[in-house]
């Protein structure tokens, strides 16, 4: 999809590990082929969870410098900073405008690199005119705290301009994303608010999650699954075999375009998992 | 303290903005002189509090580039961190050592830039030797997951010589720290673990605040007190007066050097604040 000729992968298996690492168990039933969110969407949808990020840019010594920021962005993806002359990082800007901007989920788990985050490089420019005012309402739109020192004097709004951009999804998921694809891509509207629907889906309708498993799911002989993640296509799930426990993808019927939209295409693959089923016996 | 001559103070009275803003009341009584912090113990404390930060590097093309890093770290305070070849941050390091690396403090309020972070700054190397094997030692026992990948082959330690450090408290409080008291601080036993014992003073001895807040604080018309901080020096109150509310320090007799000091150190203020009120009646 996006994968360029630069990417870097780091699958485990790419690894310099002597013997091949276990594998899960393969689908012995044939899988739907079902979509998943894009690199590009993955990157858009970091920034829409979260309104703080490291900025990196150059110290007049030539050396990298990483200093908190808060951020907001413009549909097209551009980070908006607010920051005063008095800060390191604007100081460093106004003297060489190269930057990069790294995005973390902010559900800090366990494993802290089994997490997403995407890096983003380009130039930032002070808004000026009638983009100032543009970056003032998404920069206030998601740090409303600003609005306390926005306007004093000192304070002015950046854009990063995004010229390149890198996501890691984890452990083995990465790529390098287009920058015209990013500034085109939507945040997914599901993963970032699916928390309670999937532990909704695992405390309540265990049956539901098995019956798209063994129908959809590739694993007709599954004794179990749980719902490890959602987002705007469908389920990632966990599936306990007599083979072994194997990752499984389910997708909707439809892609979900609104917030409040899980329910009922959950709802929909429960039900076609089921019919399925029945048909099988 | 450590206040140099580059240091930049961004206290709010000192930004570009008309008028005044208003203050707190001032203390009404003594309020005895007690150590806080120095920068540099904050800039330890962050360390210590957390295994997960953003690392700067220099790119090929000369931008400055942001990405996630895991790290363990040092007794002198230098990061030691465990990346492969594959990663790009990796790669910068090779052809550049110049590095920096922000740490956050991990509890994410809501206004994400009232929290402490810290900028560190200088030369990156590859540990070799019994260098290697102490730096192992130090990144698995801040991050024990990479233990299922620091043995291949790709991965290697890397330690950033600390040659610059920044920090920030919040709004208003930041410094300069010296690269040598760096080195040379502690981490507070107390700060990272302190949000139980916070939580159990203003629920359970709201009294106990109050009396420290009259005797110690400043306020003896203090009407209602509240523990917003603890370290291993003392408490910080939040005081109600008729005059307004007021930030208030109070100080432990001697500063605590275990992690499970803060009861004891409690409770002898409390005795100390309640005897003090009484020899004033």
């Amino acid at each position: 999809m996006t994968e360029s000729a630069d990417a870097v992968t780091e699958r485990p298996f790419e690894h310099d590990v002597s013997g091949p690492p276990p594998l899960p168990p393969e689908p012995i039933a044939e899988v739907e082929e079902g979509r998943r969110l894009t690199p590009a969407e993955e990157a858009r949808t970091l920034l829409a969870a979260t309104n703080i990020a490291t900025l990196g840019t150059l110290s007049s010594d030539g050396y990298p410098w990483a200093s908190l920021v808060a951020f907001g962005s413009f549909d097209d993806g551009s980070p908006v900073l607010c920051i005063s002359t008095l800060a390191e990082h604007r100081r460093n800007l106004e003297a060489d405008d190269r930057a990069s901007l790294m995005i973390a989920a902010p559900d800090v788990s366990r494993d802290p690199l089994a997490g997403g985050r995407v890096s983003l490089a380009g130039r930032a420019r002070k808004a000026v005119g009638d983009e100032a005012a543009r970056a003032r309402d998404a920069h206030l739109s998601a740090v409303p705290q600003a609005a306390a020192y926005a306007d004093f004097g000192d304070f002015a709004f950046w854009i990063l301009g995004v010229e390149r951009v890198r996501w890691v999804g984890g452990y083995g998921r990465m790529d390098t994303v287009d920058a015209d694809e990013y500034a085109a891509a939507e945040a997914d509207p599901v993963v970032n608010r699916a928390g309670f629907a999937i532990r909704h889906l695992n405390d309540d309708h265990p049956d539901a999650l098995l019956a798209m498993a063994r129908a959809l799911g590739g694993h007709p002989d599954a004794t179990a699954a749980s719902c490890t993640g959602a987002d705007r296509y469908g389920l990632d799930l966990r599936v306990e075999t007599p083979r072994g426990t194997a990752p499984a993808r389910v997708n909707y019927a439809e892609p979900i375009s609104e917030p409040d939209g899980m329910r009922s295409a959950t709802v929909e693959l429960a039900r076609r998992s089921r019919s399925l089923l029945e048909r099988r016996d």
